[in-house]
Parts: C-alpha cells; structure tokens; sequence
C-alpha cells in the first residue's frame, strides 16, 4: 500500500513540511527505515539520529519543526506513530466463513460474517457475535458468548459460561475460565470447591498470550473495559481489575483482589488476595504487595511500600555492610573513652581525695 | 436442580433450624445470594452481612446458631459449601463416546465409557481408564497411561510414556512430559542432554492451566498422591512433590529438588536445584528458597530463611535511612566528646602540672 | 538397543577399563541402573554410591581409573553421558509424511520428508525445510518459514512471517510472534501500536514448554544461534539474545533490551526494557535488573547490583534488628557518658573555682 505523505498529513491532522505527493509505502524506525518509509521522534535522545536515517520523512512535534527533512509535524507523534503503523498494517488473515474442518455444535448462534478456523472446536449454545474471528486450535466451549470484532487467536481455551465483550483481542495460548484454586484442607485428602462462577471480559480488552484467568468460585472474574494484559499474567478466581488498567508480563493477582480503574502492574508483581488496589496505583515491576493501596499512590518493593520510601530503602541497602563496620568502630571508641572517662574519674578522685 | 433446606441439612448431616420444606435452587455468596439460594458464613467478619443478605438460608457453625434466619449448623461451614457447591454443580459436559473427528491409533486401549471429544490426538499404545475424559486439542503423545475417572481439559499436551493417576483433573494448557533443560555447555555449541525419563503423576492430583512439568532426565519426575498445583506452575527435570502438597501459582522448582508431605508454596516461590523440603513446610509468597529446609518449617524471603526472623528483618528494613542518620549523628557526638574529654585532660594534666 | 562395552568405548574415544564384550543395554543414574545398564560419575561426591550401584559399568574421569569395576575413561564424563543418553534414545516417533487430518493451504512449499501430523495447521506460504516435523495441535500461520530438521512439538503456535533456523526444538505449548505490549495510553481509552514486526529465530534454538516470544513492533525479536531457553519464558518485542545465552525457566525480558553472547539468566529473573547486558553476563535466580550490565559481570538481587556485593549486603541483612539494637544501647551508652563528662567538666570547674 502507497499514501503519499500530503494524504498521511491529512490523516493525522498534522502540518505537512516537505513535498505533499512523495510516496511513503510503510512506517519503521529510525534506523531501519528506508527511502520509502517515514519515521518518527517520539524522545529527545532519538533526534539526533535522523542525520543517518534514511527516512523519507518524519512524523515529529513541534519542537523538531526546524529539521531540514520532509515533516509532518504533530502534538502527539507516538500517537500519529500508532495511527499511520494501524494505517501500514496487513490486514489480519481470516478463514473466510466456517471451515469443514472446525466442530461446530448444532445449536451454535453466528453473527453476520464470523470466520471460523480448521481445527477450532465450538461447543453448544455458543453465541458469536458479527465478525468474530476464531482462529485454529481454540476450543471455545459450551454457551460462551463472545462480542462483535472480537478476535481470538489461535491455540485458546474459553470455558464453559464465560463472556468476553467486542473488540477485544486474545492472543494465543491463552486459558479462560480455569477452575479457580480452591480446596479444604482435610487429612484424608483435599476436597475441591467446585467453581462454579464464570470470567466476563468487557469490550475492548486485550490478553496477552499464555495468560490463564480462572472462574469465579461463586459469581464471577471480571475484566474492566479497555483493560489490557500482557503474557503469562495469572488473574485467580473472582479477581476484578478496574477499566483501563495495565498488567504486564507475568503478573500474578490472587483471588478476589481489586484493582481499580488505571491500575498499572508492572512486570512480575505479585499481588495477596482479598486486597483492593484504588484507580490510579502503580506498582513496581517485580513487587509484592501484601496489602490495600489507596487511590493514586506508586509502590514498590517487597513487601511494597511507597515508591519513594521504598528508594529510600534501596538506596541505603548497599550501605549496610559499612554500616555495620562503622558502629563497630564507634562501639570501640566509645568503650575507650568511658575507659579513658573512668581513668580520669578515678584520677579526679584521686586527686580529691588525696 | 431443587433440594429442600431439610434435604441439604441430611446430606451435610447438620442441624436444621428452619423450615425444612424450604426449596434451594444454588448456593452463593452473602451479597449475591438471591431467595432461592443458600448462602454460608466461613468468618467471623462476614457474620454482620447476614441481615444485609437475600439469601434463603445459611450454613453457619454453632457460633452463630442464634440468627434469626432458616439455619443449617455444622462444625465445618467451609467443608459443607464444599459439598453443597459439589451437588448444585452442574456436571462437566463430556463428548459423549469416540469423535469421528479425534484421531485415535488403532493400537489404542480403552476402558469403559471413555470420552474422546472432536479434535483430540490419542498416539499408539496409550491406555485410558474406565470414564477418563478428553477434551478438544488435547495431545496425548504415544505409551501414556491415564487411570480412570480423570478429566483432562482442552488443549492439554501429554508427552510419550508418562502417567497420570486416577480421579486426577488437568487444565487447559498444560504440558506434561516436556523435555528437561539439561545441556553441556560447549565452545562450539551447547550439547544437549536427551531426556529419557518421565512424568509420573499419582491419583487425585489436580493440575492447574498452563503449568509445565518437565520429565526427567532419566528416572521420572513425581507427583504424589493429592497433590494441587495452581495455574502457571514450573517443575523441572527429576522433581519429585510428595503427598498433599499445594502449589500457588508460578511457582518455579529447579531440577531434582524433592518436596515433602503436605508442602506448601505460596505464589511465585522459586526453589533452587538438588535441595529438599521436609513434610509440611511453607514457603511465604515470592520467597527464594536455596537451601533444604527442614521438616515442619515456614520459611520466607529472599533468601529465604525462617518466617519470624524474615519478618524481623523486614520490619527494621524501613528504619535503614533513620539508622543511617542517627548512626551519623552519634560519630559526631562521640567525636565531640571524644575531643571534649582530650581537652578535659589536657586541662586536667596542666593543672595537676601546674 | 544392544551395544557392548567396546563399541561404547570407541564412540567415546575413552579408554577401555574391563570386558570389551559386556553387554549394555541402557544409560542411568547410579541409583537406578541396572545390572544392564551402564552408569556414569560427573562430580566428587557421587563417586561412593559405585559401591551399592548395581550398573554393569561407569562412565569415568582418570580420578576414578582406580574403581574396580568395568570403566570407560574420558576426560569429560558429563559431555560423555550426554553422548551416550543420546544414542540409547528412543527416536522421536514422528508422523510419517503429511497427515490426511491436518489442514495445509495449497501454497505450501514443503521440502523432503517432512512430517505433518494430524490436527496441525499450515497456513498459506508457509515454507518448512528438509525432515521438518509439526507435531499435533500446531498452528503454523502464514509465510512462516522453518528450516530443516527442525522439531515443533505439540500446540505450539507460530504466528505469521516469523522464521525459525534449522535444527531447532520447540516445545509444547510455546507461542511464538504474538503482538508486543505496546499501546498509547489516551483518556478514552489506550490507542493499540500496531505490531508489524517479526520474530527471527536461528539455528540450534531450543525453546522451552509454554514461553512467549512477542513480534517486534517495527523490526524483530531475535533469538541468536544456539540459544537455549527453559519454560515459561517471555520475550518482549524487539529483544535479542545472543548466541549460546542460556534463559532458565520462567525469565521474563523486558522491550528493546539487548543480552550479548552466551549470557546465563537463572530462574524468575526480570529484566527491565532498553537496557543491554554484555557477553558473558550472569544474573542469580530472581534478580530483577533495572540498568545495563557490561560484559562478564555476574550480578544478583533486587535491584541487580554485583554478585559478591549483593551476597555481602544479603550477609549483613539478618544482622539489621541486632543492629538497631546495637545503635539503640550505644546512643544510650553515650548519653550517659556525656552527662558523667558534663557532670566532670562541672565538678573541675567548682573544684577549680573553688
């Protein structure tokens, strides 16, 4: 595909600087890009490389206006980096309807011009709503209803019950509506809880792959509008996570823990259960949080604790060796002058009383 | 299905207070119980929300057997929901018999009223058990052996000549019987060690979605009778957890490293290699364990070391800077004594001089 | 498989230690060997369990040339075990030729003995080399190329126009090219960067059971020549590794960071985005690294920092309550002292004013 980089301008609404009618075929990055391509500065330290790129022309704000080089200058250019890659994107290969060689229940509901993948199983009284697409290898099972442009891809689980809203994304290897882990404990063996709730997913959510988002025990695990997950994040039974949040890779949350809206999890956290994490919190990568955060605060650490104390903490932690050696030497100089003190004491009284 | 509160009050062997003609359509949580369901109290805290609740009836512990509400008293209000849950359950939606669209080796032995749903791969030799259940993409690789009654979800792959237990239960994902990460490093290439071994799981082990337990190098990696292991879980070559033991999600175990009886490892521990856990140790969540621990321990941290002395140090962990400080603050008040006291006796030795 | 003590021998290039014609039918650990079977000693503190092992023979270093019993002697028993497991390994049972049952696009350009096993999916372009083998379950997208004798096990999926080298084993479950994580954070809602990268795998790669390795945003993630990584693994977009870099099991890398060459990452460890490691790097188990590590550093802990510094701080740790304790005796030490030097200054000033 060609636009030229007037049409690209007009697109995002930005200032065009340079020939309107040069062809721009794709989008890449400084370095790579081609005479054929645009490319973007999205940080000051990227600016400095447009000398060696071979870019055609650049997507920049306005403080970069004065580059002797084709422009379209932008408020936002990481946003316009977005929309022209989303402009640039192959479109996604779809089965063309349902394949013979996909198990389809007799009593499934189809929207209009749902495609269907070989090898995809789907159970009974599942209901498909327009243009979902379901892609190799996901078994999608009984009365699982999923929402309009929704896109599963291949290899993914939905359990039985379970929702999932439109336009939302499910990448590959992906489980829904595992049994959460639930058991008494009893000598003779535990007994399993059976889970009897569902996952709900709302519109436009995207799930990274190899995630796993178990049942609710009782009701159900909810996932927020516009939440987006990364790989391998484990969400536990009856977990709920706030519109928009951030999870990225490998975040584990246990169950009935609440994130609110705009929550971010960075990579690895780790959350307790039954806690409840107000709209806006951030937590570190790696962290581990043990109890409720309000609204609004950042936090690190293990156990996490405001990010800032929490750099405090770090900052003194390599200290800690000389720390030690240093009260070592002070315990030494003390003892000698209350030696030193006592001596004089004596010497004192000696005095006095000689 | 409808049970009576007098049916239920039988069946959990508790004592009735209430009518017993009493109809119950489901069980559910205090706050989400409509008047048709039963609900229960587990702890203390959630006691005050009976008057809030719509629900029919409560399981409730001797505790609170004077709420003026249709009562079932037992000694164990966690273990009857159990139960009760288990009877409102509805039942897991199995193929019924052989799919056309399976593909099954001819050299296959079945046991009675086996489930093999659409899509599944059975490989040659594999034997299954009186009523074991197949889910769609499910892979099972050729010589295994899986005991009767046990359920294996979608998408589950089963490598050559490993072996699961009766009445096991795996979920969507997993992987079984996947090579062990075992290689001599080498200038021109690492040389990779085959992995004869295998998996041998044991009855009533529940598996959780997306785990990967890895066969041995030689001999077999074991997993013992009752065992429950959460989504996400790592066990490397040659791992052997003993009986009962809970593992929490993304938990990691190293190679050859053996867990004893009734274990438990909370979320995202990792453990190193060629160490050993004694019967009924814990590990606190996200701690890192490199040493044996001896039977009947908690553990946590990293590195982990005893729970109380973990505790201890993380408690005095936030007074680093303010330790730091007031260290600072002493050097110099002894410092200044110090010089104090060399005046003193300077003053001192010129009067007694004088 | 038969092979006697001679010919194992001379594969070996070791020195014969005991009858040539000795019948060995197997490799095992000195455990579990039996009379049939040959065993092998890799470290110091095996070396007196020869004594109760029932093996027919040892694999030894010349230290152990003095055992009496049939020996083979090479300079690297554990290189030599690896060799020898290799040969008694039963083959990889591999489907043979193209299964009936697997869904291939018309445009698939296969090379000689390839093996597509029933249930897998080809999809359109896909290009697989000489004695490729797909396993069940496995859905290779569009114009994805796979070079020769490489093995994909079952339910991997391989997203569009990522490459794979020859030689290579992919285990079970592993996605590879879903999209990165990258989005524009907007009031609205997060506006999704579309991921038109790639995921270029060389030769001699093995990656682990259920490990996500994300499609670069513009340009790819790149996993060099006989890189080794264990389960669970996640690789953000645009990452690469250097060759012979070993990642151990449940890893997870961060977008854009760079590892060198034979880089080792333990177990758990995190690694923070745009950072680059050096050749020969080594991170302890669990480690979260936030900034880049120059070559040949070994680093541990959280944040990453120098091994032997980080195992001095871990030393000094369990010591911060005795510390504070410590501090706490000592500020009192000195108070008093001060008050004793004042109450002394006092006394020589009346003694002196007196």
């Amino acid at each position: 595909m060609t636009r030229t980089l007037g049409e690209l301008a007009a697109f995002l609404e930005g200032e065009l600087q340079g020939p309107a009618d040069l062809s721009i075929e794709g989008i890449a990055s400084l370095d790579q890009a081609t005479p054929r391509e645009i490319s973007f500065i999205t940080q000051g330290r990227f600016a400095r490389l447009t000398d060696q790129s071979r870019a055609a022309a650049f997507i920049v704000s306005q403080e970069y206006a004065g580059l002797a080089r084709p422009l379209i200058i932008v408020p936002h250019p990481y946003l316009a980096y977005a929309r022209v890659a989303a402009l640039f994107a192959p479109p996604v290969r779809r089965w063309p309807g349902i394949s013979d060689l996909a198990h389809l229940d007799p009593a499934v509901v189809l929207g209009q011009d749902v495609s269907i993948a070989p090898l995809a199983f789907i159970g009974a009284d599942v209901r498909l709503g327009d243009r979902v697409t379901i892609m190799p290898g996901c078994v999608i099972n009984d009365e699982v209803r999923i929402g309009a442009d929704t896109l599963i891809y291949p290899n993914v689980t939905i359990r039985e019950r379970c929702t999932v809203g439109e336009r939302c994304i499910i990448h590959s290897g992906t489980v829904i509506g595992s049994d959460g882990f639930g058991f008494v404990p009893q000598e003779a063996g535990h007994v399993k809880i059976p889970q009897l709730g569902t996952v709900v997913i709302e519109d436009d959510v995207e799930i990274g792959a190899n995630c796993t988002i178990d049942r609710g025990a009782l009701g159900a695990t909810r996932i927020g509008r516009g939440v987006k997950m990364d790989n391998l994040v484990h969400l536990a039974h009856n977990v709920e996570v706030g519109e928009h949040s951030f999870l990225v890779a490998q975040v584990g949350v246990s169950g009935s823990t609440k994130l609110g809206k705009r929550v971010i999890l960075a990579g690895q956290v780790g959350l307790a259960g039954h806690i409840e994490l107000g709209d806006g919190v951030q937590v570190g990568a790696q962290s581990g949080v043990h109890r409720s955060i309000p609204p609004g605060q950042t936090f690190s650490g293990y156990p996490a604790r405001p990010h800032r104390e929490w750099l405090q903490i770090m900052g003194h932690l390599p200290k800690l060796p000389e720390l030690y050696q240093r009260l070592k030497q002070l315990e030494h100089t003390v003892s000698e002058l209350s030696a030193r003190l006592n001596q004089g004491e004596e010497g004192s009284k000696s005095k006095v009383e000689s």
